[in-house]
Parts: structure tokens; C-alpha cells; sequence
């Protein structure tokens, strides 16, 4: 299902080469303002540019085309699309013998029985984020004033990001990275025990982004090398603050009021200059070959808005469920 | 919402210290053979008994109110209940002006104004997971010829895990750990780009055990710090096999045919036998208490069986979707 | 999918000669009085004993398994079952070969390829009914002070209620009969445009009743018949008041604080004395038979309160969508 | 919410004077030959120009967004929109103090808190029709070789219809109608017994339609006169051909595999030419008005085309899940 959400629900559509991509917002109250402007800021923030990302540049202005009259939301679904302008969709033709590896080209194919949109990864392109980062501006408006934050905090392994890079530009490779997030404001009670904590909420919209290999709150993989008695946040006060935040502010699967915070694996952009080996279809061999197209050498670097957005949908649907 | 699923969905409801604990399995197929001894051997694996584990125990018996007949699955919604037999509430009155620190006794209470059931933390409690256990041995048959396999693989930091388990019980202190979860057999095809990803859904169900505070696939947060080149599993044949796994059996959302593979981050024992500080309602003031009552020293014990459940049903639910 | 609602969330289950039938209750705010007695007068309205009804008693004793504490809603899932004590399965052993007409006997045995369970209806049986009464009562709290009100206003094609079924005895072949519902101190806005509407959403709900076959609102099929001037219902005051209410309370999918009002149709008891036609299975060919068994000369004499269950569940999930 | 289905699942969005009004259809299988040809008979058949119909006239043109490459569908989010060009908004200005009687411009007014888009129904409009029919032809080809067929059989109460429609125009006042739906072709099965009925999800997607107000399957209210040994529809063959079809081709909420068949009232069009009487905010009282603007004498006369796609949208769902 292409959809999340019980109340703020988005529903994401498009192909990286097809028309346009879009985002439908459905269940967002209304009289919020919103103008096209308001994209700016994130839309900017995503895009392609600085060394390590793709030469591919696309103006991604969105086009509203629903939802908002009179620079207020409706109540009514918000659509929103990007044209896709600067499309090479000759780059993947030679793609279809060679599946690369680490991408979705194989199951995709497979699942779809031949039928799916395969230039530039079609339906599962990093190029839809830009949908993801346009709902979660609407997201971020409904959620304040509490702020969710975002920051690449290590690059291959490095946390002096521009060395990192510049060493991935260096041996023309592909790296991966961890982006930190956090949200400050959030009210306590948002999730339910079990099927819906915030974990599990957080962490199904967390995974919808590409590239994505692992999640953890608070303390996480760490906080299983800690003891009970120092692993435990101490209560401080009447209203629930805690000494300590190894919980990452969500305890039996409800946020308690504390920052939120969690750790977000990415792994190395699938699409490196290296060359690499992969099953040719055409030869019924395994063959060397190399990544045509553009492609970002650390992806992560591109993650934070994305992550933001993710977060601030899925906090936006837990905060109107609750209201 | 305390319901997980599309297709295969399971519906859990009970308190610690309730008549019973239940859950509803509704959309499983007709026709698959079930009986109470079916279950025995999965509830034995979470029992309480070993050192490091609760000193409460329960006969955990299932009584199986609907959806089976003569044997077999029938079609219909099957509920399996389990009458709660060992009670001792009055360990928790004490509790009401001292919410215990990592556990959910504060939000709940705060969530719902007062109103929860709070011995032995009602429904928050690790006993449900006795109904997840249940619910996982009929996804296990839904999944069949699949195998989910999960096992702890590290305890308080330790990869001996008796030698772990013997420190805490020492030290009169709670630990946590690492659980491996794997799956083998699984089709190429299960998940959806963006929302419905593998990860998303697995790892939505993986929060919703008590206790996870991280999930990592394939490589995980170790990948981050490797080059595309090392990272990237090259296919090697026309079934989609990879020479290697980073991916954990998922590339873009959606398995490739592989071995699953995740890991989980399982934290301390909330309730440890240390004494720890908290905030007590009623002098208004941070004050130190011990926690009273049977728990486990390092809950990481009784995790895989519940995880294995989880998983069960994160992929009975993507199995049935795609068939 | 067994399920109803998207805050208010309803899940049935159960058989008719199962060890029990039941219903969980997802959604239900917090502090909500609720104590076994209140459910006495609706579980007494459906049951059976008048003239025309089965003479099948159950005690119907609700059992409350979970989500109510101390006198009130948790709100944590409240699941109530009705265990089966009254059951006599040999009358259903005969009806193997010879799927009654009007019946959901022939359809349950291919749909779920002979795995259901066929006693009594299993699953489909009428006797699930007295779940949804449970549940009824349960969501009329949650919508007080609003009141839905449902009652039997003609039976056997006669306003004389109690002629046709002293008719239907004498004549010893069973009838239908429509029943008027209507709720009044709804607020204005409940119910979405398109999908959701008021009218889609108590109509999902009212089909989940077994025997119902149609439903109208406001003037209905006889308002089909009107002219523009007459059907539209004037605003006279700044609340939305009309002066006629030949649209039941619904504009646009959405009510409008008028009177909520709509019929349904209730069809024949399928289970009739008279002697009927059917296909035998064994002999493979159309036979004469008699329906034994239990059963209701007019369903319709017991549809009021589960009509009155089915309205006051979909709008208490309405209301608390838009609260 | 403004979805429906859990497998085949469409989401509208639009308003009738924004920029575009569209449709997402989620969940339709890949490899589904699909071209914008295959629109233009349904889009045709909705469109105004009879007598009777609204003289404002759209292209109709359906964009197809996503979801379709080289000629067939790819299992990815189909998304179909239609420009808006021939708005006249002006005309809906002075409609802000007096609210239309029968329309939903007053709820939509105070549910949205004033900031719904009002122009010509905004999202409410039955401009979004278009949208149901083009998600209706996609439907239809999922259901085939099963057919869905609507026509009007009653205008104003008379069966001759062209009459009718011609008295309406003598007369300057809108009419209402009914309209008749079956389907051939379907499998036994489909449909779930309680929530998830035939006649819930067939009748949840019916209301969705603007100015619906009732809906009876088989006999109907009709049938709640007859008896049950008439009602009752005996097999005739093991296959389940019944005799009669009273029942409209459902037993117990599951179709039997004969003829679906169902008859929906569409009241007269709201927006009559005749004076009306309605509340004006801006004098505080109540006052004669006439509705300006373009509009149907007979709405009912451009509903069979809808009916069939909502109807084919129903039936797609329950088939893929079946399936």
C-alpha cells in the first residue's frame, strides 16, 4: 500500500521518469497557511548540488493542486506534484540484461512480472523523496510548535563529514552514513502499547526512505551493553522529566514528554562508480560492469530533510489521533 | 489502534492482572490443522524458569474460543485467550505514587487521566506477549514452508551468554542484548516500495515487543562505515542469489529471495533489583525505592520466541498480500 | 475483515456452537462507567421469547475479559464474550447434504472450501448478533447525550405489527418487516464527502446485520418521486434547522444537526417451517425438505436493538474522528 | 478519509473550481493493458449536454500521471487527473450568505470552519465524479470477464423517462430517479459475513456517489411483504443457480454467483431552478432565493455511468482479495 497513516494520511504515486511525482495529504485539518513558498526552505535542503550528490538537477516546484484556497488548507486532500523535466531515460535501457546490485531493478522485475517502469528505478526512485520532503512541510505545520531536527553526524564511518566525502570523491566509492534525529516539544501520550508505539510507528515511515538499513532510540544497540540501574531514567520531576534520555523519550512505546531522539543507519549509495559484478540476463553469466547514469556518491548527505519528513508525518498522525 | 495487519491481522487485548490475555487472528486461511499442541513448544520458550527469568509462572494453557473446528482453521476470526491465574496485585499498590523508571507506569497513567488498569502494568504488560507467542505459531503455519529462526547472540555486552547471565545475577542487576532473527525460505517479491517496505512492516511489528529499542538489516549500523563496492550483494544467478548479504534479503523495500536477516536490540530489564531513584507523587520529591515484585533479570532471555512471532506475523500478513 | 471503524474499532468473533462468541472493542475513551448491568436491558430487548421468536434461550451473560477497571473504560481494548451454553448441533448435522435456501449455508461451505464451521449458521449465525448489542452499548455511551432510537414499524407488509405476526403463526411461514431508526442530538459534521460519508458508513455498518437488505434515508426511494422545490429542505435559523427533514439529517455525505433518520428493510426469516425446495448434495438433485432447528418466525421483531448497536457504533466512530 | 478498498484502494482529491480535480488507484495488479482511448466511452457517457443536463461543459481529458508504462499497468499508483478549465466562479459568490437547500454548502461551511473552498461544491462537487468513472474503467477491466451494467429504469416516478425529463423542463424543476445495477460473471464468494458484507462494501462505495439516498439488493423493501417460503430463492443445481433471485445474488453477505442486482434512489437535483426559500447569514433571516449557475434538471440521468464504477471499484476490491 502506498499509503501511511490512520488520520494524516499520505499516499505517494509516480515514477522517476514518468510525468510527474506526487504526494496526496489527506486528513489535514484546516485553516493552516500554506503557500508554495513554504516548500522552499526543504525543497532546497534536498536538492542535488554539493560534492557527493547527483548532477542531476530537476527545479522541483511543487504544484498544488488541491486542498489549499486562499492560502489555507481546506480540509479537503492536498496534492501535490513535480514534473519530471530533466529525464535521461536512455541511461537505463542497458540496464534491463544487467540488474545492479543493491538496487531494486531485480525484484522489481520479478514482482511485477516485467510490467514495472524501470528507468532511473521508476516507482522506488530516491526521486520521489521530494514528495516525502512536501508532506512533511505540511507535516512540520501541524506538529508545531513542537521542531523535529535532523543532521548527517558520520559519513563513512567518519564523523568529519567533509573529509569523508571528500575522500568518497577521492576513490570514486560510494559511503554510507548515520543521521541523528530528534524532535523537542512533543507532548507526552503519542503511540499506544504495542502495535502502534511510537517505535513501531516511527520506524514503519523511517524505513520508507530509501537507502535506510537500521533505527535506534535512544541508547539502542549501546543500551544493551548498559545495566538496568544506569540504563533507567530517572523521574525528576511532577511533569515526567528525566535525568538521563537512554529511552530516546519513549517509554512502553509512548512518548513521555523528553526529546525524542534515534539514530538512523544508511547504507552506501547502491549506484557507485566502481566497477562491480551482477547477473546478465542476456548472457546468463556473471559480468563485470559499472553504473551509467548520475548518481550521489553519499546519498546520506541528502537523508535529513527526508528523515525530518518522515518523522514529522508520522508525529502529525499520532498527534491528531490523540487530539 | 491495538491491531496489526492487512490481511493477517492480529488484534491483542487483556491486562497483567485481568480475567485473561488475548488475541484475534483474523484472515487466516481455511484449512490449516491446529491444536492446542501446536502451541506447547513456543509457550515452553517463553516461560519463565531458567536463571535470570521471573519466578512468576503460568500455566499459559490456550483455550481457543473461535476459528478452529474439527482440527482445522475454519476461516473465521480465532481467538485464543489465556485465564490469568497468578496474580499477587497487591505488589503493585505501593507503585501508584512512584512511577518506576524505564517502564510505561508514568505515561499511562497520564495518557489515560487515571483510568488505566495499573497492577502489573495492565496492558502494557510483558505478559501479553503470550498472546503474541500464540498468534505466532499460527503465522508460523501460514508461512510454512518458511522457517523463522531467532536466538540471542549477546547479553549485557557478552557473547557468552550463560557467563552474562551469571554476572547480572551477581550483581543483583538487570541486563539487556541482541537477538538475531532470520528467515529462511521466503519468496523474492514480499514488501512494497516506500510504506509498505519489508522493513517497514517487520520492524513495526519488531516494536511492538516490549523492550526493542533498535533493529538493524543486513549489515545495519556496520554498514554505514563500508564503500558501495563492499557493500553492494552482486547477483549471481537467474533465481536473484547473492554472493553476499549486507542487504539482509532486501533490496528496495522488498525481498530479493535471500536469507532475512535483522538484528534487535533488546534493553535492560527495566525493573532491576538496584536501587534507583525516582519522582513519588505524593511527598512531591525524587526519592529512592526498590522495585517489589517477580521479574527477569535480563529479558533478552524470553525475547526470541516473541520476536520469532513477530516476525512470523509481519510476513504471514506480506505473504498473503502478495499471493 | 472482521473489523469496523477507525477509532471506534469493533472485531466479532465466534460461532454459533463454538465455546463462545465475542467482540473487542479498540478505541473506547478512558473514564467511561461500565458495569455488567448495563448491558441487561439491550441484551434483553434481543432476546428471544415473544410469539414469533426462537424458542432458543441463551442466559446471554456478558463476560467482560478485558479494558474496564474499577467501574470504567481504560482504554485499552474491551473485549466482552458470551459463552455458548444452549447449543444443540445434531438439528445441523442433516442440513450437510441440503443447503438451506435464503441461507448462507451453501456459500460458507464453498467459500471457505468446507472448512467452516456449519453448526448453526458457525460464524454467519444470527447468534453473533448479541455481540453487536454488547458493543452497542458500549458505543451509546460514547455518544450521549445523543440517542439513537430503532423500532419495527411494519411487519409482513402490515402496520399492525402484532396482527401480521399472529398471521405469520397462523399461516406458519415466516415474515420481514421494516424498521425506522432515527438519532437526535447528533452535532452537525459528522461523515467526510465521498467515501466516508454519513450514509456510506451507517449503511457498511447496517449491512453488517444479518436479514438486511435495504436501507433508505430520510425520504429515500419515495423521495425519488419529489420535485427539487419539494425535496430540499429550507435552513431557517443560522444553526442549520430545515424546515422538512426529507434528507434524514445528511447533506453531502455529512449530517447536518438535523434529526438523523433512515429505514431499513428486513427480509424474510430464511429459516420458514413451510416446506421448501433445495439441491441435495448426496442425491444431486432438487428435493422437498424442512428446515429443523430453532428458529424466528419474524427476525424483525429482534432487528431494533441490533439496529440501534449497529447506528450507535458507526457514529461513535464518527464522533470521535472529529472530535 | 477519502479512500476506499484494502487492496484495490482509491483516493479522490479536487475541487470543482481549483486546478484539477484526479484520482489514485492503489493496488491494481500489474500488466493490465490501459490506454487513454479506454476512458473516453465511460467519460462520454457521464457528460452533460442531453436535456436535463448542466450546460457547462469539460473536456474531460484524463492525464495519466503514473502508473502506466508503455501501454500497461506497472502496479504502481496509478494517478489519473483532469484539468479544470470551463470555471465560472463568480458565480458561487453570492451563495457565501445563503446556503443552498439539499447542497452541503452549510455543513461543509461549519465543518471546515469557513475554509473549505465554496466555489461550485468545492471538493463535494459532483465534478469529482469524473474522477469515479475513470477509476471505474481501470475497476472494470479488473472484474473482467465479469460485467457491470447500470441503467435508469424511473425519472420522477414515471418509467417513461424521456417524458419525465420533458415535464421537468415544461415545469422548470429538478427531478429525481432510480437507477438499476447488476452484474454478471462474478465468482461465488465474495464478501465477508458481518463488516465486510456485500451489501456493506457495495452500499459504503453507492453513497459515495452524490445524491444517492437509498439502495435495496434483490427484492429489497418489496421483499420485507413477502413470505419466506416465496422469498427464499431455492438451488437448483450444484453450482448454487437459484430459481428466483430475491435475494439479489447474496446470501449472508456473500455472493452466490448468480446476478448481482441492487436499485439505488438518486433524489431530485438540489439545485432546482424553482425559488427556494433558505436562511441568509448576512440578514439573519430566512428568504426566497434562486440558485444561480449551471446544473442538471436530472442528475439521475448522469448517475448509471457512476453507479458502474462504483459498483466495478466494490467489486475489484473484494475480488483481489479473494484472489
Amino acid at each position: 500500500m502506498n499509503s501511511f497513516g490512520r488520520i494524516f494520511r499520505v499516499s505517494i504515486f509516480g515514477e522517476s521518469h514518468g510525468p510527474a511525482v506526487g504526494i496526496t495529504i489527506d486528513g489535514c485539518p484546516a485553516g493552516i497557511a500554506l503557500t508554495i513558498d513554504d516548500f522552499t526552505a526543504d525543497l532546497e535542503r534536498r536538492k542535488a548540488g554539493a560534492a557527493g550528490t547527483t548532477p542531476r538537477k530537476e527545479d522541483d516546484i511543487p504544484e498544488i493542486l488541491s486542498g489549499v484556497f486562499n492560502g489555507y488548507t481546506t480540509g479537503a486532500p492536498i496534492t501535490i506534484i513535480f514534473r519530471n523535466n530533466n529525464t535521461r531515460s536512455a541511461d537505463y535501457d542497458a540496464l534491463k540484461a544487467t540488474p545492479r546490485p543493491g538496487h531494486a531493478d531485480f525484484v522489481l522485475h520479478e514482482k511485477f512480472k516485467g510490467y514495472n517502469d524501470y528507468r532511473g528505478g521508476g516507482h522506488s526512485s530516491g526521486r520521489l523523496t521530494v514528495c516525502l520532503v512536501a508532506a512533511g512541510v505540511v507535516a512540520k505545520k501541524v506538529i508545531a510548535p513542537s521542531i523535529v531536527n535532523a543532521k548527517l553526524v558520520e559519513a563513512g564511518g567518519n564523523t568529519d563529514i567533509e573529509a569523508a566525502i571528500q575522500k568518497a570523491v577521492d576513490e570514486q566509492d560510494s559511503i554510507g552514513g548515520i543521521v541523528s534525529v530528534s524532535a523537542t516539544g512533543l507532548p507526552l501520550g503519542l503511540g499506544e502499547p504495542f502495535f502502534d508505539s511510537a517505535e513501531s510507528l516511527i520506524s514503519h515511515m523511517i524505513f520508507a526512505v530509501p537507502a535506510i538499513k537500521g533505527i535506534e532510540f535512544g541508547a539502542g544497540f549501546a543500551g544493551t551493553k548498559m545495566k538496568g540501574s544506569e540504563h533507567n531514567d530517572a523521574f525528576i520531576d511532577k511533569n515526567g522529566t528525566t535525568r538521563t534520555n537512554h529511552a530516546g523519550g519513549i517509554n512502553g512505546g509512548i512518548t513521555n514528554g523528553n526529546e525524542l531522539h534515534f539514530r538512523i543507519a544508511v547504507k552506501p549509495t547502491s549506484s557507485t562508480p566502481k566497477e562491480q559484478q551482477t547477473w546478465n540476463k542476456e548472457t546468463q553469466s556473471v559480468e563485470t560492469f559499472t553504473v551509467k547514469g548520475r548518481h550521489d556518491l553519499c546519498i546520506a548527505l541528502r537523508v535529513p530533510v527526508v528523515a525530518e519528513a518522515a518523522t514529522a508525518i508520522a508525529l502529525a498522525d499520532m498527534l491528531l489521533l490523540k487530539a
